[in-house]
């Protein structure tokens, strides 16, 4: 189980604590994505450097392998991945939709064919449970139908009202002692959204999330829709935005009232060759860092800006494909996502976030790479 | 430049010290790979964990990317790479016979086309100094004629000839305070070795080198030539037998008189799923690995070992492509490595190498991975 202590707050802005049985989880907190029960191409020892207190992995990848019997009899997920701190993992509902094959939704549950082997699959709320139960995480979520951004009114109403009773299959089936969220749905229609939050915060879950936002919405839309909609969520339990996402959508989304994020954007954009930094973002492969002597940013603690890696030898090892420049690229990026919710944290115990986010967000959204692709 | 003390031995087998620049290397000593200027998937510091405290780079890929120029503008290798010990360079010689395109080989030296972008290029004796001098590397090597192991004895002969003049006119283009080793050819052709050996001897190369081995001969070849060359080779200097090996080349090569080493096998291995172990290979992939929940050696002290990382999710992780993988294996076999040549100088330096060689010998003979490949 978990519990959430409010430690401060300004505006909506909330500073607090998620207590796990792995540990405190002080929020604001970003949830590094470890899919296969691997933060991709980090260590633990990396992950937690970053101030990460939180990994979130994946039900569905995790089912398909090595199988959650197989992480049971090897201790779980925690010592299966030699995470010490804090594991939520998703339902799998999103890459039942996404990613698997031939998939068909019942109000019994998703059925669809393993994109690996082409296997038959049925995955129900109760299942969704089972299996996150023997992967042990701290937090499991729900199984919820999550939609496109363009989805119509009459569909969203539709997922809403089938991930609610969803949601109440899932609360009959929770694992002992594994905390569980419900999923919030309706797109980015706000009435849809108030209602569903309405419904599920009559639940005894012990978070609420946001579903379905980053879907393919504009960024705006969904800025607009968490400030009406994130503060009015049960303020005595952790709100969680799913999916997301740029440093941006965190500051906004903090603002708002949420207290827990997840995104693959800082590894997968670091694998991509984009580092973020507090200049802006640097895309490592451009001509102009062929000759740069300098850190990619000097105001960072991480082990490639304070090991003295120059631009030109990340560049270099980036266009040369060697593996180490994924690795500093990851790192150095989950450490400015880390360092940017520890400095929430902080600016909302003392009452200036307002000021802080207005000065990073000037910061993220104007001083981006002015060079062209090289 | 440098210097070699001999510290003790016992029989042909030396322990020693190579004093450069970049600090000491003590003997015998196993250099990893740094192609590009990385170990590949490894951090200096992890390189360095592995007890390495000389790594070989190449001169052929580096020419191509980033350049030589830009090397030297950003400090030299040692400052690009952030490696504070010692580096060596080969001459980019065996690259121009075996990866470029449409080499063609005359007394002035290479013409090739690279790999990368088609580009002709000439590497001469003098170029090959120049290159290795903008590189700013510890010790240079000296271009020189490889064979493959199944050459003729004229051919043999002409490349040794050749190798000798290449010399000569390395030694006269010799950077500034770089050292420079001189290579010594004639494939398994003790006499022609011997010849080339005692030729080379006289010229002022600061450490002498084994060229043409491991290109395809069977291995008993390579020991026994080894046992009847490396012992006369001048005691003055460092010998190193370049490209070599497997654990078992190695503590055949120590106990023939040999102090210096370098392979890509303990990472290019790892990459590919093998693991050295101190009870013999582990081929991670294998099914009989899926629920080990013991580290890959228990006697092995690389931070996957210690990290307590089992089996079972080293093999899922390798399975799955990730990253993580390939860092543990690599990291664990550069590790046993390193240890190797721990043990091998401390059991010379106690004159017990002959039955330290042959009870690990007797390991890594005959305890391979009982599995069938998964």
């Amino acid at each position: 189980m978990i519990s959430y202590r409010l430690e401060g707050s300004q505006g909506n802005a909330r500073a607090g604590h998620i207590l796990t049985r792995h540990g405190d989880v002080p929020t604001p907190a970003f949830m590094p994505v470890g899919t296969l029960a691997s933060v991709k191409a980090l260590s633990s020892a990396e992950v937690a450097a970053s101030g990460a207190r939180m990994q979130i992995m994946n039900t569905y990848h995790l089912w398909l392998r090595p199988g959650p019997e197989r992480v049971a009899e090897l201790g779980g997920l925690h010592e299966f991945a030699r995470w010490p701190h804090a594991i939520a993992t998703d339902s799998g509902g999103f890459q039942a939709f996404s990613l698997a094959e031939r998939t068909k939704m019942t109000e019994e549950g998703f059925e669809f064919s393993s994109h690996l082997d082409g296997k038959r699959l049925k995955l129900t709320p109760e299942e969704a449970m089972r299996i996150q139960g023997l992967l042990g995480s701290d937090i499991a979520m729900q199984l919820d139908v999550c939609l496109s951004g363009t989805a119509g009114l009459p569909e969203l109403r539709a997922a809403v009202d089938r991930t609610t009773r969803w949601a109440e299959r899932c609360l009959a089936a929770q694992a002992p002692g594994q905390a569980l969220f419900g999923i919030i749905q309706g797109g980015t229609n706000i009435e849809l959204r108030l209602e569903h939050a309405e419904t599920l915060g009559k639940l005894p879950f012990q978070g609420l999330a946001l579903g379905g936002f980053s879907v393919g919405e504009p960024p705006a839309h969904m800025h607009a829709s968490l400030v009406q909609i994130a503060h009015r969520l049960d303020a005595a339990r952790p709100r969680y935005l799913m999916g997301v996402g740029t440093p941006e959508d965190l500051l906004v989304a903090i603002g708002a009232g949420i207290d827990l994020f997840d995104c693959v954007m800082p590894t997968r954009n670091a694998r991509n060759g984009q580092a973020f930094t507090w200049q802006g973002k640097v895309t490592i492969k451009n001509a102009r860092y062929r000759d740069d002597p300098l850190p990619l940013d000097p105001e960072c603690t991480c082990s490639a800006c304070r090991g003295g890696y120059s631009r030109a030898y990340l560049r270099h090892l980036f266009v040369a494909g060697e593996i180490l420049a994924l690795r500093l690229l990851s790192e150095h990026n989950l450490t400015l996502y880390g360092r940017l919710m520890r400095e929430a944290r902080a600016a909302i115990l003392d009452n200036r976030y307002a000021d802080f986010a207005a000065e990073r967000l000037a910061v993220f959204r104007n001083l981006t790479d002015t060079s062209q692709p090289g």
